[in-house]
């Protein structure tokens, strides 16, 4: 095992941790040592030792390390490359300033630890998983945190409405949150400035770049093995690249989709542990090997008190590869209501029309996020569709769950949507004519008036919908509206039935992109 | 909707809780009342009044109650009954002593409640899923608990290796933990005696009797509907009875089992609710209405710091059923190892020989039991195998999970079983000639030495055992143990290439059904 830093197996999805003093330990981060990797497997683990080049027709790897200025050939009959990836710089003005730091190794972690002992303001760019991680750990070090992402969200995997929980937790937690904005410039003087694309100007003792990675492997390609245009290593489902000698894993490979067979990245621990695992087992017992499934690409992200992720697609990754697809988002607590300390949950579920496959699904909440999204991404791997999900048999014990756990209810209001008992809307429908009811309490419709930019909003309160259906004009469609898309659905079952065109506000005023009505 | 009491829709999972003073509010535990249904719904709630009897050719259903002594007719198009069931009372001598009480609605609990106050001694019969969360709530207020159990575990569905945490938890919450053993009869006095099978005596100032209950189908016995032996409700994938136009749901039906298809019970809210769902469906919407999946009976209970819970099918019920499986039992960290906080979970998987389709799983451990059972849950529902599971993609951070989450090493450990990578044993070999060695440091092994039932254990730490396999006799089996059952494994590996005949004992110490090893 030819490695060219100083640690093997070390936990980088810990370094932001470690950073912000949460993981107190640093050598809890090492999970494995070259001697722990040689007793218990009996490797010989070459640290400091850099593989220089691949000579394929002589199946040898050149090795430059060990002794200084040493370089040697190791013969392979098979040889695995892990490369991983590598923190962008992108080439802006003054991005070589020594306070600008990348997260990638057990060094990067020490240095910015130590630049952020003497710093006061830090700025983390790039809004993405780490860079939220970062931002969150700073807090914690009480630095001047400001995080600043170029779309108009964090986690840009996301859909937006699924991220608004996450931006609230880092504004409350004291993150200066600057979206639809990114970095052009770096100046340096006493401090760092960095200059935004707005004109916005914001200093910085210490700059962590998060925005993103790009394969490490220049090695592959001048050993000729295919990769794709962005440099990533084609493998087969047996993780061999175009030599069938050679084998890839981690964060430098393409692997498949598993929705659509597609190329595609996921540069995430779990499957790059997997896919090691693949590679093994192909090398020496091609006779238990199996092809390795589709990518998912489950992820998750706690930031504060919230958390927020991911599995299978989102719908701007739906809409933008023109797949046909309906979106369902609920809200619910993560246990019985009845029972202390529930927390609001909000889930979104995107399934096929045809088949009613789960294609993807995105929660956000305090508790029991993690939970949820491992029901879907088990439930996509499976193939279970929305009657399914509706079906699941999940434990229930009131600190647990519910008798009816939010994964079911989003497989039962699909299912509602699927056999057109209700015509839920994505957004407010842009049609004047569409009257507005907003069936929340009175009391709850005064105090937080439904955004619906500048429009009429006519409030009738669920539980006298019945008596004042005479309020509404017949003749205009209807949309029902109401706080977490429950009410308002039982709202439109009534409508319907009383001979209205209506729709309901799936996932209700919660759901809405209206990021000043995400109060809790 | 006629309800012979004065509640509807009251959450029955929540009156431990609500004894012990964990829910505060009472009225939390209605989730529904007469005026919200009929606000919400527009349904004509009648409690206290009972339906005694049905005219099956009349279509008409004879209830008492509304005024005194009145009775009347309901004509009905299609009927829905859910009466619920009843906890056993046996007849044993003294069981009418007042002091003797059952638990199943609200006034029950408030009854409970209130011979709380002024108890000393509590004695809770029944070692299942209600007489653990009893036993909990009643230490809460401060008594003085002893739980008293038939058989030599809690929870009766689950395998006696997965319940001793729990029962540990009890003992150390202060429950006078009584297994193996049964009330046969009550006597009255100051207090209340109960003679156990053993000839012990406990005396109660309470008695809480737990031990299960029977369908509460005399309406539809004398109806004339098909019941099977034990009185519960035969009904079709649509909840129809035998009846086209009588429907049931709930505790009193008997539904069919998802992995055999044989009849089965299941008597939790989550399941009677969705069986609600699929009745009404079917009378409204017989054109979108879908046959009820089988019953996986998926449960989980909390004890103190302690959480177990199952789904699926249990070896000792694969057992008795006779059917073919395999088990596997791995243990590791609820989360990232390195990250703070990180709790031991158990987790036993059954699985399907010929397919490699799970048939069942057990979980027990501190935190993240109910995501693991939900999990399992979902990829039974799914038909996954172990090689699914192994690859199942779950959200992984360091405060959510592991690269390798415990669900993925008990697909991986499973395929290894499977593919004969290792030979695992579920207890200690008996043949008295197998090598025991114990790979754990010497440290382990000296201070907490496995329990081998006074058999010579030989300590071979896995870091040296390369350099000692000269210790073990090639010509005599081995069986390598440790604690958790990962080191094991790897020993059985280098053991396996040298020419031993080896077993390695899965989930290690930890899983071992010596209960002086619980230790965690």
């Amino acid at each position: 095992m030819i490695e060219r830093g100083p640690d093997v197996s070390f936990a980088n999805c810990g370094l932001p941790y470690f950073i912000g003093g949460e993981i107190a330990d640093r050598s809890a981060l090492s999970v494995q040592t070259p001697q722990t990797l040689k007793a218990m497997l009996n490797l010989d683990v070459r640290t400091r030792t850099e593989a220089v080049a691949i000579d394929r027709p002589g199946k040898r790897v050149r090795v430059r390390g060990g002794s200084p200025g040493s370089e040697e050939w190791i013969a392979y009959d098979k040889l695995v490359l892990a490369p991983g990836a590598v923190p962008i710089r992108p080439p802006l003005p003054g991005i070589g300033s020594p306070r600008i730091h990348t997260l990638r190794n057990l060094q990067d972690m020490d240095r910015i630890k130590a630049a952020a002992v003497a710093a006061e303001q830090v700025v983390v760019i790039g809004g993405g998983f780490i860079g939220v991680e970062m931002a969150e750990q700073l807090v914690r070090l009480e630095k001047k945190v400001a995080l600043v992402e170029m779309l108009d969200q964090v986690i840009p995997p996301m859909d937006a409405s699924m991220t608004v929980l996450v931006e609230d937790e880092l504004r409350q937690g004291g993150v200066d949150l600057i979206l639809g904005d990114g970095v052009v410039a770096f100046e340096d003087g006493g401090k760092t400035i960095c200059s935004l694309r707005s004109g916005r100007k914001v200093e910085a003792d210490l700059v962590v770049l998060a925005i993103g990675v790009r394969p490490d492997t220049a090695l592959a390609r001048d050993a000729g093995l295919l990769l794709d245009p962005r440099g990533y290593i084609r493998v087969d489902g047996h993780m061999r690249t175009s030599d069938p000698d050679i084998y890839a894993a981690g964060d430098a490979v393409l692997v498949s989709d598993y929705v659509s067979g597609d190329p595609c990245t996921v540069a995430l621990g779990g499957p790059a542990n997997r896919q090691g695992r693949a590679a093994a087992t192909h090398i020496f017992r091609p006779d238990l090997a199996r092809e390795m499934p589709g990518a998912i690409g489950t992820a998750i992200v706690r930031a504060f008190n919230a958390t927020a992720g991911l599995t299978g697609w989102s719908e701007k990754r739906l809409r933008a590869a023109g797949r046909s697809y309906r979106s369902t988002t609920v809200n619910d607590k993560h246990h019985a209501g009845y029972f202390p300390a529930a927390q609001p949950l909000m889930l979104k579920l995107l399934w096929d029309p045809a088949t009613g496959r789960v294609l993807g699904a995105q929660v956000t909440g305090l508790d029991g996020v993690d939970k949820r999204l491992d029901v879907l991404a088990t439930a996509i791997a499976g193939g279970l569709t929305i009657d399914r999900l509706a079906q699941l048999e999940l434990a229930y014990a009131p600190p647990f769950g519910s008798a009816k756990d939010i994964v079911n209810l989003a497989g039962m209001s699909a299912c509602n949507a699927r056999d057109g008992l209700v015509d839920p809307a994505g957004e407010l429908p842009g049609d004047p004519t569409v009257q507005i009811v907003d069936v929340r309490p009175q009391g709850h419709a005064k105090a937080h008036p439904f955004p619906a930019g500048g429009r009429a909003v006519v409030n009738i309160p669920l539980d006298v919908l019945r008596s004042r259906l005479g309020e509404l004009d017949r003749s205009r469609p209807v949309v029902a509206v109401c706080a977490l898309g429950k009410n308002s659905y039982f709202a439109a079952r009534i409508l319907a039935q009383n001979g209205f065109s209506v729709q309901s506000l799936s996932g209700g005023l919660r759901a809405s992109l209206d990021r000043t009505c995400s109060t809790w």
